[in-house]
């Protein structure tokens, strides 16, 4: 599917509003059903033991998902998530995050999607996570009201 | 298993910390296996169209079933998320959200749990999201460094 | 909704066919969102410790909470799994399993179910699954061909 | 971690008993943290679609994420399901289905795993299914009596 690169470019600043934005997280890169995003880790992104929350590493792969999908789907369309189910195989620390996410299955209503996180610390970059999600793309005149 | 009242209160305050504190979650009140959480939503919780964002959703549930966990396990052990399915039966929003997470299964070393999340406007209360989670109890002298 | 005690009745006996016939699997009960199964545990359905299979746990989640999304549906769609989690508290042994299924959420073209399977030995059931799944309704005219 | 021959074989020997050798699944190789499987799709294989049917795939899935697992620990532990997340692409149907699972992340008693099932026909291979584990390796001398 072709995407133009103004909507990327559009869609990559959407990206970071609202909750996104007030936990940190910035675009790094989008492309068709690609998205990478990165939060720098501070005080207050962290748990009881000093590892950045569960919560906090599940929204970012959930986010980040998320705006891949947009990347793949009309522009009339909005994407919410249905499911999904995170593992983490280390708890996260160090300087920032990273997360890559990509759409595995693009159809018409509904999107698989995948999303890896990792912890940067001194350059080495470390897998902290995994998530799939189930996206549906829902055309704005029939998405519920906030 | 008896919990003592102390150890309880305790395991309430330690719950707003972080992250959490960070995000306005409050903890309403907790007994041996449950936890229950609310949030007041405000306009820096919400998505690109006018919801809680997914992720704050899930944030709560991760945390509230986290510390149902702490609850069962012996003062030192520490509660990490393994990994959590969570499904959004609809898109939230309203005045405030409110979780309850409570144990299914309790081992030594891990715990099953579960979290439903509801919004609450006017009075009224929605099921909106409802997870599952494999919690581990480590040993505080085994707990990686952050 | 309301549903035809025939179509309920059409359903049940729908349910036992192909793999599911080929596993053991019995209907027990249907009610409009709810569907319970049975089935004998036999020395095929064993993995290699002498515990039912989790695929086999899984197998009768999956498809008891299928039926239970049929039971809802008009009878020109037909149900499709889209996504499961399934936790296992316990590994599972007795004379035979049961699951109830049941739906939590209905949607015209999207519904999400929750199943219960118990081991039951000498009159003792015990949980030993729970499995949260996402069902799609697709038209029969829409069906992909097998 | 250095496996060695005998005990691939071994294993991949005793991959195919009980329930698995019921429905038919064959071992096609073994490495270090990998298996993949293969299954001749047959009529007592399918849904009432005419698909394959989900807890078939799930179950192949579960099988050999889990064999996957068991290359990778000591020969006195036991490997057990704890959960996993299996998501549908698409319905399978076609001349067999082959599953590849590999661990993601080996530690001592928790073991993340991932597995991708295929559909094949006429030599057309087609990624119809992805699931996430998590298994636990138990001590022989603590597995629970089945």
């Amino acid at each position: 599917m072709k995407v133009e690169k103004d909507r990327l470019n559009q869609l990559k600043r959407d990206a970071i509003q609202g909750f996104i934005k007030y936990i940190g997280m910035k675009a790094v890169s989008m492309s068709p059903g690609k998205f990478t995003t990165r939060l720098k880790l501070e005080k207050r992104h962290l748990q009881q033991d000093g590892f950045a929350h569960a919560g906090l590493v599940a929204a970012m792969a959930d986010h980040t998902a998320g705006y891949a999908s947009f990347s793949l789907v009309p522009a009339d369309r909005r994407i919410l998530t249905m499911e999904y189910k995170i593992s983490y195989f280390r708890p996260a620390a160090g300087d920032y995050l990273e997360c890559r996410g990509h759409v595995i299955k693009s159809g018409r209503q509904v999107l698989f999607t995948e999303a890896d996180v990792y912890s940067v610390k001194g350059g080495e970059k470390t897998l902290v996570a995994r998530a799939m999600h189930t996206m549906t793309a829902v055309p704005v005149d029939k998405m519920p009201k906030a």
